[in-house]
Order: C-alpha cells, then structure tokens, then sequence
C-alpha cells in the first residue's frame, strides 16, 4: 500500500497535480476501494462504480468548493468522497458516526448540498447561480444529475427557470440506461424509460459525431442579414441538424446540449468540461456511463447492486440471509388478493424491488405500472385509476411520501378515493442517515381528512391491515417499517375501525401502548420484566386514525401508568394525539409518551439508534420499571429525554 | 329572457341538438351570464371568458360523462358547469352552500376530478385511462390544461409516463400566453416563460399550416425500405419537418402533436377533436385562446382579471375597496428590509401579485425570482440562494405549500439555511373552497425538525416576525390569513423566542390563547365580555414552534381556564400540542382546545366559516361564559363541537 496513489490524495489539488499517465491507475484503485468497503458495509454499489471517472474528471476540471459540484441523490458521491480527504474515514461510511453515504455541508466544504432525495440538484444549483449574482460569491455551478432522477417534476421545473434565465449552469447528465437496457427489459429498467427510450434516440456513434463536428463548423457559414432572414436561417440550421443528430428536449428547453461523451475516458471528459466552462449559456453536458463498471457482479445486475447488503467480493453474494420482512409480508399479502381482486393494481415509483412490488408485476404485469422517480404524478396516478373502479395500492417509501402530501391531500382524500398507501420504511430506517428516517408521516397525515392510518405489528396484521383497507371506500394508508416481521398467532383476531389489539397475561398495572411498527420491541420488553415478575400489558393500536377514543379512554382508565412508545417524532406523533384524549377525558392514568426528539438522524442501524433514544426492548423496560416505581422520577426522567 | 339558448341546455346532449349556426349567440349568452354572476360573486373571470368556445367544442366532440373531461386546476370550469345543468345554480357560484368554483364531483358526475392545485390534469387522466383498461369502463379521457399549469413538474411527470405508455390520452393544451404577452413583458406573464418562449416558437401562421398540410402529404410518398432506411427516411422527415415547422417537446415525449388550433372557433376546434379521437395515439392538441375574451377591461388586463372581487360591469372597477391586510403588512415588511439588507431575494411561484411581491418585485426587479407554477422547485431554488449567502423570502399560499412539504424537510431544514417561507391564506380562506383552505400548515410543518414558525397577529407583529426571522441563522416560517391586519399600538412589544404577548386588563379567570391568525377576533370577543364586565387575558403565541415551554406553563398555572382557539385543523394543531404540555407538566388549569375539525371545507366567506364553527367573535365569547359558568358544560359542549 506504500505506493498506493489514493493514500497520497488529501484533496483535489493533490488530483490535479498527478501526471496524466496515472489516473487510470488511480481511477482503478479507487474503485477497489469502494468495492472493499461497501462489500463491508453495504451501500450503494453499482451507481458509484459507474461515476469513477466522472468524478475524477470534474475534479480535474472545476475547482472545488470554489466552483460548486452538486450531486443529485448523493448516492454516487464516493469517489468525490475519496478525492476530497475522506479516504482515511471512509471505512466508517454508512455506519454510526462514521461518514454518511450521502454529501453532507457538515463533513466536508466540498458537499455543498446535503442529499438523499431524488430530482433537487438542478433546482439547488440555479439557486446557488442566482444567489452568487446577488451576494457576489463567484464559482462555476455544477449539477450532476442521473437519468433516473431527470424523470422527477422537479428537475423539469429547474430546467426551464433555468432556460429561462439563462445563466451559465452546467448540468452533468450521467446517462446509465444504456448499460442497464442491455440486460433485459422493463423489470431491470424500471422508472427510466424517459432516458432509455428518449436518450438512446439521441445517442449517436462515433462516425456520427465526426460528421457532426464538420456540420457544426460549416453551419457557422451560412448567411445572417437580418431578423427574419436569420430566424429562417436558425430554422433551416436546425431542420439540417435534426437530420444528421437529433435535437434535443434540452434545447427546447433553453440548454445547449453536449454530447454524449463517453462517461470512462478521463481525458475526453475533462477536455468537453475545460470547454463548457466557457460556453456562458445553460449546457447540459450528456456522459454516458456504465453502471457497476469494473466489477463483473454489478455490471451484470447493476439493480441488485444499485443499494447492497454486505456482500463477499469473489461471488457477489450476499453475505447474511436477510429474515421474513415486513416488506416481504406487505408483498404476499398484495399479491394474495389480487388473486381473487381483479380491481386491483399497483404503482411504484421506480422502487419495485425495494417495496416488494416487484412480484406483483412479475405475477400481474398488466396491473403493475411504474411511474418513475415521480412519486407526485404516481399518487394522482393511482387517484385516476381508482375513479375508474380499480383498486390502486401505491407503494412508496415513508421519506419519499413527504414527495406527495399535496397529492394526497388534494386528489385522494378530498374525493374520498379507495386509494391504498403502502409507506414502507416508516420509522427509524437506518443506514441511509438523516434523508431516508421514516419518522414524520404520522404527523404529516394524521391531519389529513377522514385519512385512515393503520400501523400493522406483524405478519398477521399486515395480511389483516390489507384486508381492511379492501374493505374500505375511501383512502388508506399502511406504514411499517424497515424490519424483520414476527410471525404473532395470538395478533390474528377480527379487526374493528378505530380498536387496536390488547395483549394481556396478568394483573398488571402499567400498559404500553404502541403502534406497529415498535410492537415487537414492546413484546421483547414485557416478556423480559414477565421474567421479573413484572406484568406489563401491550395494547398495539392497529389503527393511528381513526382512534376509537371512548374504546382507547376505558382502556387507559384501567391503569395507573400508561406508556405509548413510537419510533418516530414525538411531536405531532401518536403520542401527541392519546396525551390531548387523556387530559380532554380527564383519565386517571399517568400518561407518558416517547418518541425521537426534534432532530434529525445520522446513520446507525435500526437497533443503534433505538437503543440511543431508550426505544430499544431494555429501553422500554427501564421505562416500565421506573413508572412502576415512582411517580416522581417519571416526570424527571421524562424532561431529561426530552431535552435529548 | 324568453328565447335564451343558455336556459334550453339542460345538458350537454342538448347543446349537440343546437342548430350549428346559434352557436355563436350561445356562445355570446354564456360570456354575458358569466360576466353577470361575476360580477356580483367574485371568481376567476379572464380565464373562464378564454375557454367559452373551446368548453363548448369539448361538449360537442365528446359525450361527458362517458368520455371524461378533466380540467387542470379547474378554474376555467364556468362554460362547463352552465353547459352541464348548473345554469339554474351558477349565481351560487363560490357562495357558501352555492356551487363550487372549481369542479366538483359531488356536484355533478360530469366533473370527473376535484380540483384547485395546479398540474394534476394529465396524472389523473392517465390514471383513468389505464384504469379503464383494467376494469372494462370505457370513453375517451381529455385533460385540458393550461400553458401556465404546463410548467408545473408533475404535469411533465405524467407525459412522460403516457408518452412511455402510448394510450390514446388526448391532452388540450390551453395555451393563452400569446395573448398575455402582446399586453407586457414579464410582469404579466408571470410564471409562463415556457411557453411565452418555447410555444410561441411553436406557434404558426396560416400559411405556415397550409405548407404543412401540403408537406404532410408529400412526405407520404417517401420511400420506406427495411429498418435502417426506415430509419433515416423518418430522421429525414424530422429535419424537413423542423425546416418547415417546428418538432415540440411533445413529440420528444412520444406524444402526437396538433396545432396551433384557433382557440375560438367552435367549428375548427370540434372537427379537430373528433380527428383526434381516432389517432390512438397519447396526443397534445395545442389549442390558442384569448384570456378576457369578449369583456374589454378583462382582456385588457388579464392578470387582475384572474381571479377576481366583485366589480361594477361598465368600468371593471372593483365594487368594495379592499382594506390593509396581512399580505400587504408582508409586502411592506419585506421590501423595508430589502432596502438595508442587499441579501435579501424574492421568490414567487407564478404569484406575485396574489403574496404581494410584486412591490418587491418593482422595486428590486435584480433579486426578484418568479419560478413559475412550481412550488417544489421554488423552495429549492431558495436553498441554493441561501447557500450562496442570499436571505431568500419566498412566499406561496398555505395551501400550495403542501406541495414542498419535502423541499421544506430535505433543503431547508436538514443543512438548517436561512430562508424566510411566507405562507399567506394560511387558516380559513373562504370563497375558492376545499382546496385552497390552509388548515393544515401547522400540521404539517411542525414536525419539521429545528423549524421556527410565527404566526403574526397584526401589522406591527409583521414587521416584528420579519425582523425576527431575518436575525435567526436557520429556517422560518411566517403563516398569516388572507384577512385585514389590524394595527395595535399594544403589540409593538419586544420579541423573545418562544415567547408570545399576553394581554391584561384585569383580575381574569380565563385566558384566551389564539394563534396570530385570529388574535384579531379573539380580541373584539375579549372587548365585548368585558362590556358585561367578565374580563378575560389573551396571550398571543407569536411563536408556533419553538415555544418556551417554562414560560408558557407558568401563565398557564395562573388561570383557572385556559381555551386555545386556532382557525386551523385541529387535528396536529397548536391546541394539542398545549394540550400535550398541560397534561406531561400536570397544570392545574381546565385546558380546552377549538379548531376545525377533521373534514375538508367548501366556500363560504372567512367570516361566515368562522361563525359556523363557533371561532368567530360571539363564538369565542359564548366559550369564554360558558367555562366561567360551570366545569360540566364546558366538557360536554366540547365533545359536541367534536362531533360536527
């Protein structure tokens, strides 16, 4: 490792001065890096395989932090991580305070955007642009963005504010549908047929782009006199373009276009970017990359390897068996009544694998529709769907349906549609850090009108909770989380609106209440202080809206401690809602509610953080025991946690 | 009246029945009916008078409610409604109990979506359209939308999605940019630059489509000999086509594109239409209509002519002038600050006329920003000015802030940057009904980690919110109605953080706490008790988020009733976060807490909404001699104002 060159790269300086000859090496140590590492402590794979190159060409070309590269998702920024002064910390990505897998302003001056969420960079960058005219900052501005995340609303709307203003933003396009497409078909392409159908039209071969560079220089020849003469003359220049390389939405939209350049040739990039800097005008930059490059597992399942578990480098195969998750039983349970449903369909938004869709559509492909990194446009989607007598189930991650509020809101609750949310990674999700916790829908959608919201604890409850929602004629949502999903017998009794699942073995007089997702931590609990002699009942509430509150008062009033536990915010959580229906019924209980203080939260597994906050099973059963013992110290101990 | 055409229809199959050549007069008594009602009732006028003909073609080609209209944002839904038995009850229009002014379903089956947001048109008509296929239903599905309602991300979203799906979804794009733009420059095209740039490059003459015509044919005759030539001839036809007349973004979408079609031709527009239903292809049919039309003041100046309060017919003058309201405090506010702080931006979403930032706008055109119909982006946008030392302020109504509940998480709070987000319309707003309410902000935006968020109370807590919010060195927002702003010599205070104003006057039994929103109706109710010699305080929240906890308990422990009213849901609202206070930090106070409860709200003046849940002035009184009285009444009242 004593001539390793990445070990000698403290910062992009240190880039820019190695001789030419030398990056491809680097280039090669860079990616066996990544793939140690990230075979250790998973991540995403194949994405940033792909933007080696890319990244170290943007390094040599612009001058960070001054000119400003921001990269969209985040999910591909480890070679700039490596490049930046973050080698010797990079064991540490993704785990408890270690780096994240996502730029982060707070690590390193280079991250100008914090990011986890798709489509944001174009938006971020013209705001950096605009907002350097106005305070008088200087830098190139640089939104790197992938073709997935193009399909976003988003990044139309800055594309054409951008066009608009015509500013000198430059937008890298890192196009990897052409080395996905060459795998198979929709299953592997999933949320990217924009660019897979629409850039491969515009990819030209190498004969073509040298035809075009003499085109270009004879074009410059024709004749300008006068407006009309040369708006005609602009017309006729582009009727003769589109047919020897096709125009693109891009300049529709106001951008010069570039491209496309080969995504792994330092050198070409780095030359187009050493050009583009000088354009003045809104260029977006078409790169066309590999994803998974240089590593034969990824390059062959590029979807697979897009976000990984530990895995071993010589087989690519997983290193841990991953047990029966509550992915895994919304995903039997949906295909299970489409069986028999035939109204029903569902919508992804280009996440069919990580929501378990992926069987429906293997099973019901003319019931499965992809929406694209859209999640807006798939919820109104689904709104459309349903007044057409369907049965629409929208799969969504927790995080990303802070995405579709409006939507909801607007077009599902307001008409009352059967539409079902499926928000999986609800709650304390993990290794994705502050961007990807699940912890605000409750709050977010207890709100909403007549919204019905129901927080299965296990398998049973799922394949229930689903048969609910059927059942209803109007919206509904299911959250659970990012977890292994207990197999409970004793959950697997009939369902009533607004009642949850009381789980009794003793006299006891303190009861824990939860939702869902934190009922197997509660269950862990009480059967460790049942060890102690200690009775504890769990009453599991099924359903966050609507509460059966005389059913939940007469419930509460028979003890004298009552905990509910979630985890996810405390304010504006579950526990929020019970606290204002003890104090309106004047209970008797002493009430107490946790939850995860205002804050956002790093990466660290599931169980790290919730045994940071006391959410864990030992957590819980401190808990327990102190209410059990004093009245005083709960009060104390209460204040303490929340000023964590 | 007597031989009225417009009091013949009953519906639309009674228009198709119409002689073609008494159009033209049905045509001309529909513009007066709704420039009559109008006129009287307040709504969106110059848009409606643009779509007369075009709803009429619409009705006439197509069978609603088989075949389904779907308006996009649906506020040029008049000509629609009066085609669609709603005459008798169209001078109820945005009355309380009257007929909506958007679409309806509940209203009528040939309003198929509920609208009032912006670019949901095309994802719902998608969604029908694909749910047709699955559940057998039939008819043709047209969404019309608007050039401005285009820009938004989701409309892109979703042609995306059906130009990858290649249903027959037809899409009437209503393009009336061209005949704003004849009027100024960007003042009044506001949010429109797409297509104020690229549509009108789109846009041809009658020669031009005569040529075009010609060109269609010949182009007929070109040879087409194996894939690869195939290839070629159709990249040849590209470049003759763009020669003659111009590709659109549409056709880049793989949607067929039809137009310019005259806007006001019931003819043209219906002999398109009925082409176009056999294209069996997803197809954008660009229609060009005149905002105003037919009504001098309106077409004259569209933009005040949007959306309207009532005026006197022969002038255009509005009937009532309006008085100084919250807007107009924050259009001062911010354009004083603007004049010492050069850091200081303006960001609009296509309204800057309606958040006042139009003064803004005049007086500092440099730091001005309208980022057009997009919410999402514009709150992005903002992030990245931040990030380049900017004090952006951007301001967008309540109730399209639930668009940017992710940008707000995601941009705003996680990196914790300086942004102002002022949320007009937030509490009851009144005429436009259930979708433009903004009940649900405080909701939303409270679990936003590290949030600050005030609530106003008059016009010098205005001024005092803004100078507050631009010395904080993170996020905050300012949420304020769309009602009059009292000025109160009494308020003019000094801020401290979490900290509100308590008012009194006297030995008080009974605290009053209101949200800045409705400190001005709390106000006369506590001015009228005390006319009957009851006295009652009222303390002003100022802070909605963070509240000073210690404070705020211990001039609750000092009251014997303490009532929370807030104009805003009451589900997640600041009643029940005090509530959660009073019960962990068991105060002695009887705490009762009054919103809106869970349910969407049609049209109806601020007030009237008001008095029918009790918040108005004599409703805030009654509450405050109510728990005076007796502790028995209070609770059981409390459960009946739940149950409504």
């Amino acid at each position: 490792m004593e001539d390793s060159l990445l070990n000698k790269i403290n910062g992009p300086e240190d880039l820019r001065n190695l001789e030419k000859k030398s990056l491809p090496r680097l280039a090669q140590e860079i990616r066996e890096r990544i793939i140690d590492v990230v075979s250790r402590n998973g991540g995403h794979l194949a994405s940033n395989l792909g933007a080696v190159e890319l990244s170290m060409a943007l390094h040599l070309a612009f001058e960070s932090p001054k000119d400003k590269l921001i990269w969209d998702v985040g999910h591909q920024c480890y070679t700039h991580k490596l490049l930046t002064g973050r080698n010797k910390s990079f064991d540490s990505i993704r785990k408890k305070d270690g780096i994240s897998g996502f730029p982060k302003n707070s690590e390193s001056p280079h991250d100008i955007v914090e990011t986890g969420h798709a489509s944001t960079s174009i938006s971020e960058a013209l705001g950096v642009l605009t907002g350097q005219d106005v305070s008088g900052e200087e830098g190139a501005v640089v939104a790197i963005i992938g073709d997935g995340a193009m399909t976003g609303g988003m990044a139309f709307e800055a594309l054409n504010h951008a066009g608009h203003l015509k500013k000198q933003l430059i937008v890298i396009l890192n196009d990897n549908t052409m080395s996905i497409s060459k795998n198979v078909g929709a299953l592997t392409v999933s949320g990217k047929w924009l660019l897979s159908n629409y850039l491969s039209r515009l990819f030209a071969s190498k004969r073509y782009q040298k035809l075009r560079e003499k085109f270009d220089q004879g074009i410059k020849g024709l004749p300008v006199i006068g407006m009309k003469l040369f708006d005609l003359s602009v017309r006729i220049r582009k009727g003769f373009k589109a047919v020897l390389y096709k125009e693109s939405i891009f300049s529709d939209l106001g951008f010069e276009y570039v491209g496309p350049i080969d995504g792994h040739s330092i050198s070409k990039l780095k030359e187009v970017f050493e050009e583009v800097k000088k354009i003045g005008r809104p260029t977006v930059v078409h790169v066309v990359t590999q994803k998974g490059r240089g590593y034969e597992h990824a390059e062959g399942n590029p979807t697979l390897f897009h976000g990984i578990a530990p895995f071993t480098i010589e087989d690519g195969k997983l290193t841990e068996r991953a047990s029966y998750s509550f992915t895994a039983a919304f995903s039997d349970s949906i295909v299970k009544y489409a069986e028999s449903d035939s109204r029903i369909t569902a919508i992804t938004a280009a996440m069919s694998k990580g929501t378990g869709l992926h069987n429906f559509q293997e099973r019901f492909p003319d019931r499965f529709f992809d929406a694209g990194i859209a999640e807006e446009h798939a919820v109104a989607f689904a709104a459309g769907q349903a007044r057409a007598g369907c049965r629409p189930v929208v799969a969504i991650y927790s995080t990303f349906m802070q995405r579709t509020v409006d939507q909801v809101f607007h077009d599902i609750a307001l008409p009352g549609l059967p539409v079902i949310i499926a928000m999986d990674r609800a709650g304390l999700v993990g290794d994705d850090g502050e961007t990807h916790q699940g912890l605000y829908d409750i709050a977010l959608f207890k709100s909403v009108p007549g919204m019905t919201i129901i927080a299965p604890g296990c398998r049973q409850e799922m394949a229930a909770a689903m048969d609910y929602a059927l059942s209803l004629n109007g919206p509904c949502m299911l959250r659970y989380p990012k977890a292994s999903a207990l197999s409970c017998d004793d959950m697997a009794v009939p369902w009533q609106t607004g009642r949850g699942r009381l789980l009794s073995e003793g006299p006891s007089n303190t009861l824990l209440i939860t939702p869902g997702g934190i009922l197997k931590e509660a269950r862990t609990a009480a059967a460790e202080l049942r060890e102690e002699g200690l009775y504890c009942d769990i009453y599991n509430l099924r359903f966050i809206k609507p509460l059966d509150e005389e059913y939940l008062a007469e419930i509460l009033d028979s003890y004298t401690n009552v905990i509910c536990i979630e985890d996810s915010a405390r304010i504006g959580g579950i526990g929020e809602t019970i606290a204002s229906i003890v104090l309106k019924r004047q209970l008797n209980c002493r009430f107490s509610y946790y939850g995860l203080p205002d804050a956002f939260y790093a990466q660290g597994t599931r169980e790290e953080l919730l045994t940071e906050f006391e959410l864990d099973p030992a957590g819980i059963a401190a808990r327990v025991r102190l209410v059990e013992e004093t009245e005083l110290s709960l009060y104390t101990r209460e204040r303490k946690v929340e000023g964590a």
